[in-house]
């Protein structure tokens, strides 16, 4: 038996996109022609350290399983967030994986995620050379937050954005129905980089202007400031709408969160995100009425409203990841550049994971405007090109057509 | 001048469908002849009071327009939760109203709205009974909380509905990943009736039973029941999903929210929802991983995701209130009924406003299961085919292309 097989995995959190390089990564295996079988890890890393393999050649034999896996949400292989230990501490955990390797004769490893899986595509990438094994080890990147280092945008974000851009203008026509004045406050996603908040100005056209002040979490927040700003947006509009990061911070650092000594009728204890507390002050410091929408993660599962462009790329790495491998490269994340913005444009490349693990990318203060309460041009055209184009999705019995996970199945008890 | 015109209004919450039946009252109209000018009161009642129209045979002149405005969510002409006195304790609102409709020459008068708005159209029609008024007044019925009676289901339902159910298949898709038992709370929307979160079983397939819990405020909520259904679910599935109502009630009729007491880092008090307190009943007691869910007013403005079904019937209503107000008819709703569930059909009808008012349709006892933590296949069945056909919706800039509303635009101050 000389086979050559491969394995690919997903980690970290879940995006519209993530299961379009998984697609990707499994066409482009079967167009290179070069493996045998192509194994999926069940839960990242930890499917290898639990031996608990899928044999993606067999579930996903032909075109169609192809097409529906790449416009379903989250991991069809689960995910995990599993950190492996500096291998000088502790080494067991890599013995047992590339013994992995060695047994389901894996020659190349695919791992799709975001920043800490990059940090473990860098540190099997490390073992891989001190034991001078031969096996690629590529990142493919995935995440919601757009945060990653050395490429341009991450898929998932697209998808997350044109959810979030729609979304919002969708409220902006459910909030202004009413003569009374009023302040909403949505919230999206973002701890340390406030990209998917920024993609809520997409909403923008010739008749809507809401979101009508956008906060960041590059930006330090300023209660005052903020008061300020809506006290004078409400002298002349009705309905304000502001669109804010769950990750912004005061100058000193510390979360705006609505968190303290909270407790309900049960006695118990909650924590309350940025949206709360900015409802409350509004509540209490100008007295309109004003509500605070999370829209939790709907924004990063929404596959029925995920861009076509962010499919297309995420699928188009997973594929360029494949062909990196058999040129030869290895302990690298598959990368894209935009060549050009209009007409948009990229190219497909690779990058050394050393300076993309840990490491993350915030949007650059230029982008912002002076105040600190709003993006800037620059920014909107950038966000503009990766929201385009719509999915084309089967609906059957009134929902959409996925593809049935393994792990969903009535019957798997893991 | 012998003019004969007519006018229409929207009220209450918004819908994805609420315009669909603006949009057929319009081509009901255009259909007729019989009327010159079509006005739009601004704001509901209110716009009457204010004298606030729009001249809706210039603004929508055409089946593009009409097409837009049909999918098109929340109202157009705006809302308004105004509630007209007795006309027996003080009658100038009446007086006023019916002046504007003798001089805008107003032969008929269509209010599309839901359980308060009927009761607008009650009075109004008592009004104009004892004045002997000829002016139609017809109610054309709307709520995504498919509580009012007299009618098989409510327009703006099956939208939402559709919205709940693919939403939940994508929350479980998000959930399923990771191999930590989990609990996730969906919360939807239902004051006093479970039809929208007894939707989230239109989720299930052949792959997906989540939600695997199903609580309504039709049934007395037992916070031990709902731990013991939590505890025993675990034993044989990672992920539990569970979905419930905001108007959920224990045995005393008092709503189950974390609300008391509640104060945050500026010192201010909050309320929060079922969603909260369900999830601090799992963190309490159970100790796993848990997290909730408010679908918010996603649910009632998502247009982009309506059912066609629900959609062509919020149109045949309103273009049947025109009929009907030529037939004659006054002081009535119109209504649907299902003439047949496989294959399903309704036919159009109307009944006195009287039985419709201030009444309000819970689901049948009957029509959940014994336990009172799911539906039974009664329902499904009812609610089947609401959700069914998707619309089609024009993308313009990566975001759907809706009907300019007045209101929403820059220059407008009211």
């Amino acid at each position: 038996m000389n086979q050559s097989n491969c394995m690919v995995a997903q980690s970290g959190g879940p995006t519209a996109a993530i299961n379009a390089s998984l697609a990707g990564v499994i066409s482009g295996i079967k167009k290179s022609g070069k493996y045998d079988t192509c194994y999926g890890a069940i839960n990242g890393i930890l499917g290898i350290l639990n031996e608990r393999y899928l044999n993606l050649s067999q579930m996903i034999p032909d075109e169609k399983n192809l097409n529906r896996l790449k416009v379903t949400p989250a991991m069809y292989l689960g995910s995990c967030r599993h950190k492996l230990p500096d291998y000088k501490d502790d080494d067991s955990a890599y013995v047992f994986i590339f013994n992995q390797f060695a047994k389901l004769n894996i020659k190349a490893f695919f791992y799709i995620g975001g920043n800490d899986s990059m940090d473990t595509v860098l540190k099997l990438s490390d073992y891989a050379a001190k034991i001078k094994s031969d096996i690629r080890i590529i990142g493919v990147p995935k995440t919601i937050d757009n945060d990653l280092c050395m490429i341009d945008h991450t898929p998932g974000f697209g998808s997350a954005a044109k959810y979030i851009a729609s979304t919002m203008l969708e409220i902006a026509h459910d909030t202004f129905i009413y003569a009374v004045k009023s302040v909403t406050i949505v919230e999206i996603m973002g701890r340390d980089a406030g990209w998917l908040t920024a993609a809520s100005a997409l909403a923008r056209n010739d008749y809507n202007t809401a979101p009508h002040f956008i906060y960041l979490p590059e930006v330090a927040f300023d209660k005052e400031q903020f008061l300020t700003d809506i006290r004078n947006k409400l002298k002349t509009l009705n309905n304000v709408i502001v669109a804010v990061s769950e990750g912004i911070r005061d100058k000193n650092g510390d979360y705006i969160t609505a968190s303290k000594a909270v407790a309900d009728q049960f006695g118990h204890q909650q924590l309350s995100g940025a949206g709360k507390a900015l409802e409350f002050l509004v509540k209490e410091n100008i007295g309109v009425k004003v509500r605070s929408i999370e829209i939790n993660v709907l924004q990063r599962c929404a596959s029925h409203l995920a861009s076509a462009t962010d499919q297309s790329e995420a699928f188009a790495l997973g594929e360029h990841a494949v062909l990196l491998a058999e040129e030869g490269v290895t302990a690298s994340m598959v990368t894209l550049t935009r060549t050009s913005n209009t007409p948009y444009a990229v190219a497909y490349d690779h990058a050394p994971i050393r300076g993309i693990a840990n490491e993350a990318k915030s949007i650059p203060r230029e982008w912002i405007n002076a105040h600190g309460n709003d993006i800037r041009q620059e920014l909107y055209n950038y966000l503009y090109p990766l929201i385009q184009g719509e999915v084309s999705l089967t609906y059957q019995n009134g929902v959409p057509v996925y593809m049935p996970v393994p792990h969903l199945k009535p019957d798997h008890v893991s």
